[in-house]
């Protein structure tokens, strides 16, 4: 309905996260609704944030600089360097405010069944960031599946020797978690991992 | 994070229906992950549309073209008017494909609340439409919601007297709906227009 322009508009927006075909129909609408509010902002602000966002070259951070805003951040802690596996999870614990540290972001996890060698990944980088000397404890904050597990391990190995602290993110019970719908792996670890109150 | 432009995306993406502002982020990586393949065509893509698609001067529907492609079909029933509120609804009637007439777009509901008027809407273009005279029947296809209902009963007395068939969607049990999880009021209307087997 509505011409091709609008089909393959819909199309593009469906290649989104979160929009599937027919919310993307949705949201056609909804920008053809509000054109100059919305619509074409939303175009200039694609066009613009394409040019002008690249990888950091310290950290794999997305950034309009480079070294991106928080490896410049002259006020943040040099000495720890928290290793995520891509920049939406250096977003998540910006957002959560929980880290004053540096970050190293891998861009994925090794994976034998998606051929994702060490090669691919920010490893190489990292080892060299960590040799350069001002670190002294690697916080290992991949995410707690098989691949990110896996990939912790690696990355432990090739920085062994270097003579810096490493360390990784607690397993437990998630705040306002109900016992009741975690799986075994959680409890398990929550209950070897328990603390005295 | 990653600087004012990234802000500014993610800010209008999460304007869309069904985002919000952590799905927005996450849209801000996926797209800038795939910068050639689907970040700058959707910036292209978006300014064309806003270009090329007006609403068409008889029905009120989304289109490049002028009138749109569902008012300039020969092969389409010309004397079945099917009036809906949004555009929405014409493409969700179109997609089910289980409709062969003519629309009519009012562009809203009236609502004391939001104060929209029938000048607000596109009623006068309707009576004049029905008025013209190939018109035999009007379908009121308005929400089954009580704005949706007092617009249908404003429009059947505007229509009044022109001598065209009014007619009403059916109200009932949904295809695959389960009693339990259905309202009084949708039961109470499937009771009542229940139907001899």
């Amino acid at each position: 309905m509505g011409g091709p322009e609008i089909d393959r508009l819909a199309a593009l927006l469906a290649r989104l996260p979160g929009l599937g075909p027919r919310s993307a129909r949705r949201a056609v609408l909804h920008l053809l609704k509000q054109r100059d509010a919305l619509m074409r902002p939303l175009a200039a602000s694609l066009e613009q944030t394409a040019d002008a966002v690249q990888p950091c070259s310290v950290c794999g951070n997305l950034d309009t600089r480079d070294p991106c805003s928080v490896c410049s951040d002259e006020r943040r802690d040099r000495a720890t360097l928290c290793v995520v596996e891509e920049v939406s999870d250096l977003w998540a614990l910006e957002r959560a405010a929980v880290f004053g540290g540096l970050y190293h972001v891998l861009g994925g996890t090794l994976s034998a069944l998606d051929g994702v060698g060490p090669e691919d990944l920010r490893i190489a980088g990292l080892v060299t960031r960590v040799k350069d000397g001002s670190i002294t404890e690697v916080i290992l904050a991949t995410n707690a599946t098989v691949d990110g597990q896996t990939t912790a391990h690696y990355v432990v190995d090739r920085l062994e020797g270097i003579g810096v602290t490493i360390t990784r993110l607690a397993l437990g019970v998630p705040v306002g978690g109900e016992l009741d719908f975690l799986d075994e792996g959680t409890l398990g670890a929550a209950l070897k991992s328990r603390r005295a109150l």
